[in-house]
This record gives structure tokens, sequence and C-alpha cells, in this order.
């Protein structure tokens, strides 16, 4: 059992959207990722996942009962995205990221292709 | 769904050791908690417990296999208090810490005094 210092971590790693597993508790991973530019439309069927913003700008477009908005999240702030909710995070610059969600989430949701990231480093 | 801005939060209590929900995701309530002072020995049977400290300095004592040590948490850090282990929360100033544990969690774990708060107050 030690301390997690979250911008050490963040100052192991530059690629961004490949989480990497920085604690677990319960069923759930705490992960830090990098997020720069567009990710995808995606959902989870059966997780809830926690975005907490640490450094830059997050922007999520969400699609709810039809319609589109945008949340921009900032430093200081975070937002739980409900399973089922079709999402899409995006950054017009680096933002450095905290997620909390379930050990079986995987980072496409219900997708699977080439920014799928099925083994997640620990660091 | 909306997001949760941590700091606007705290300012909307004072009270020491009196968790508030400000969200919840599959089994577990983030809450944020004023620390002041020494909390008390106790731990909780069957939850992980994560303390991320955003202001002030968290010191938790505790025990493993006999022994005592401390941790000094600060802000931009965290700590996940393993089920099971003994842990003693004090600070010296005031800190403000975002927790994230099970729904089941007792803020005074295995004990139940005049300091648990079993119906905890949602902002």
């Amino acid at each position: 059992m030690d301390k997690v210092n979250l911008a050490q971590k963040f100052s192991l790693f530059t690629e961004a959207y490949k989480p990497k597993i920085v604690g677990e508790l319960n069923d759930s991973y705490v992960k830090l990722v990098k997020f720069h530019g567009d990710f995808m439309w995606h959902h989870h069927d059966n997780e809830d996942e926690l975005f907490l913003v640490l450094k830059g700008r997050l922007r999520i477009k969400v699609r709810e009962g039809g319609r589109e908005r945008e949340l921009v999240i900032h430093p200081g702030e975070f937002i739980i995205i409900p399973r089922g909710v079709e999402h899409f995070p995006t950054t017009d610059e680096e933002a450095h990221v905290m997620l909390l969600e379930p050990k079986t989430t995987l980072n496409t949701g219900n997708l699977q292709n080439d920014r799928t990231v099925a083994e997640l480093e620990r660091i």
C-alpha cells in the first residue's frame, strides 16, 4: 500500500488514448489517460464511468433521448457517464484525465477496432 | 447527467467528518469530506476506500502486520486503503478529500458511535 502522485504518473507516458492502471479498489480500476483529439462514439453496456479532469479541457459529446449535447469539463471537475449512454470524448489540446470504472470496461466500449486496448499497462 | 465542480461543492458545507454524496457510479458513491483534526482508528470489513486529496494535507496512520506507519497525502495524490486495514486519518489543518467507496461503506467502519453518519446528505 502506497500513495500515488498523479502528476508523477502522468510523466511516465506520452501516448494519447492508452489508459494506464494506477490503482484498483473493489471491482474497479483507477486509470490515467491522456486525451488528445477525437476519440469516437461508443457506449458501455454495463459500466458507468467517471472522468475527472486534472489538466486541460475535455469535451464530451453525449446523446440522450435522441438529442446531442456537449459537456466541457475543466480541471477540478468530473462527469459520470452512465452505462448505455453514447459519448464521444474529444480535446483541442492534450488533457490529463483520471478514470474510475469497473475492471471489465473496454476503452472502446461496444466497439473493437484498432484503438481498442485490451491489455492495459500498469504504471 | 451533469458535471460536478469539486471546489463549488466544497463551498456548500463547513462541518468536518460529515461526508457528502456528490455522485454515484456502479455500486459506489463519490463523496466529499472536510477532514480536520483526528478521526479514529477503524477498518472496513468489506470495502476498499480511495482518498484523493484536493487541498491541505491528510495524514493516515495505518497498521500492517502489527506495525504502524504514517502516510502523508498531498493535493494531487491518492491512497487506497484495502478492506480490513486499520487506519486513522488526521490533519493539522483542514483538508479537502474526495472519497470513492462502495455504497455500503459506513464512515466509522466497524464502529458505531457519535461520529457515525448513517444517512449521508447529497449536495
